[in-house]
């Protein structure tokens, strides 16, 4: 498993992307990412997600305002992989066990950039793997799931969150929740 | 696999979903869903993802203003399968292999039920299943990418789709797309 899995979110409009990109830090969150760096400076979405983990558990970070060129460039100087989820890329099908076997490396760490219309050119030619979850429009939310699931091979959907206040217990009908608050 | 594979998208609020559902829509077209039922009046939602199955192919549809009670209503009447995905329910790795038996029996029919923030009761009740992709809060869309990816095992991700202007030629970095404009 990757050490360090951390999703880069680029292209956030504060207006029109809001909830988009409030869904791909979810998404990033309970699939076992570490956190999001966006490339824009919206607090709101900080707050969003940081009031999803404070009930909910784990330790997922979000970093706004970053200099995304910055941030590339130095996670490559230190070693890192990096993965650009585009519609024009290899098909993941064909990729995903390079990847997984790079994942298995020691201090293994892996950005995941996350892109909303246009994705400046340098992000293609920057990316270790440039990986199509299907090469059909759809979602960068429905991408960055599907990649995450493809990498982790399922366990992450079960993944426990630490000192969570809430808790599913799963039903076939109806709902119910744990709560554990915390002093 | 399912020969009748529809997505009933509850909730929809036009102002601030509009975003949200056009990705579920997408997701769904592009995993291999034959069309979404929106219980809403969102014509620009039915526009472009109009526009996308002209340009990259298919057959999806959108019909929206649906009274999604009877929807649901005749859907079971006539013998078909209710999948809810929510977060409280069973999760998808315990569940995935029954709803996948169900699917190869004869003129299996499975509509996919997703939400917005609060779902009424009676849709727990009506579903046959309800599937939670994780029981984490993440995205209505993540967890419909994950549940048609799961359900059809990855084969969707490589589908052709019929009579398409636009081809994408997956590379290992840059765009390439082919047209065929139709006369």
């Amino acid at each position: 498993m990757y050490m360090d899995l951390v999703v880069l979110r680029l292209g956030h409009r504060p207006e029109r992307d809001k909830r988009v990109t409030t869904h791909v830090g979810l998404v990033g969150r309970a699939l076992g990412a570490k956190g999001m760096l966006l490339a824009s400076d919206d607090r709101g979405i900080e707050r969003s997600i940081k009031e999803v983990t404070k009930q909910w558990g784990g330790n997922f970070f979000v970093k706004t305002g970053v200099n995304w060129r910055e941030e590339l460039k130095r996670w490559k100087q230190e070693g890192g992989k990096v993965c650009h989820l585009t519609m024009y890329g290899e098909n993941i099908l064909d990729v995903i066990g390079e990847i997984r076997a790079e994942a298995k490396k020691e201090n293994a760490r892996l950005m995941i950039v996350v892109g909303a219309e246009k994705v400046p050119y340098e992000v293609f030619e920057a990316a270790d793997w440039n990986v199509a979850v299907g090469n059909q429009p759809h979602s960068e939310i429905a991408a960055l799931a599907l990649f995450l699931d493809y990498l982790h091979e399922g366990r992450e959907l079960k993944a426990v969150f630490e000192h969570a206040e809430l808790h599913i217990l799963p039903k076939r009908r109806g709902k119910e929740v744990i709560v554990t608050r915390k002093e």
